[in-house]
């Protein structure tokens, strides 16, 4: 049985990396983050990986980034949350029919040679759905 | 090696049960979904099991139970992060010296003979986190 989907990570907007690092450590009992920098989508990113979903806090570079308005609309919190499918194609054609919208080209090349596309929270009760497909 | 912490569920606040139930299911391509009451909660669930986190989708039975408050002030949306620990008691130790604040009893019993804590949105950059430990 194919264990896809799956959730790969959830993301938390923040507006101090390292403090909200300190305070995961500190929930979590570990401490053994990375940090990313992805200048493309404007964030620095913290993350642990906890084995199954990863957990990840990020930072905007700018005010004018999609997590700094984020933050100035909402206020930090829960940011998106992000599904690994084996099929990107078929899982935005399900999408699709099912009349849900995505945000900007879907899908398009995103960190580690992933595919990946954002579902407009409008159709998904609120929440910015990430679908990614693994490279490969 | 622990694999411990883990994310358990992530859960969504959402208006209808039964038609986010039906856009999950096509995002998912899944519809396999389990539906629970739990009425201590004033909540009706529907959850997606994905192998490794699970997916909670919560409809408020009313308006001033603790969902049906957060519908009313932010609209559906991600509504917790739930994390499963070995040692909740540990975990709250480690937590209270970061200074973090739980909400309610902690711990106290949650569904399926769980030990469950809240840990206070304020501390931890604006997310409701639930720290679950199983039975037994």
């Amino acid at each position: 049985m194919s264990h896809y989907p799956r959730v790969e990570h959830i993301a938390i907007a923040v507006e101090n990396l390292e403090a909200a690092i300190s305070v995961y450590a500190a929930i979590l009992g570990r401490l053994d983050s990375g940090r990313e920098t992805v200048e493309s989508e404007g964030v620095r990113i913290g993350f642990f990986d906890l084995g199954g979903a990863r957990l990840e806090l990020l930072e905007p570079l700018s005010e004018d980034s999609p997590v700094g308005r984020f933050l100035t609309r909402r206020g930090p919190g829960l940011h998106h949350l992000a599904l690994e499918v084996d099929d990107i194609e078929a899982a935005l054609e399900r999408c699709r029919a099912a009349g849900l919208r995505t945000v900007g080209d879907a899908p398009r090349q995103g960190a580690g040679g992933r595919l990946v596309a954002f579902l407009h929270p409008e159709g998904t009760g609120g929440v910015l759905v990430e679908l990614s497909q693994a490279p490969g």
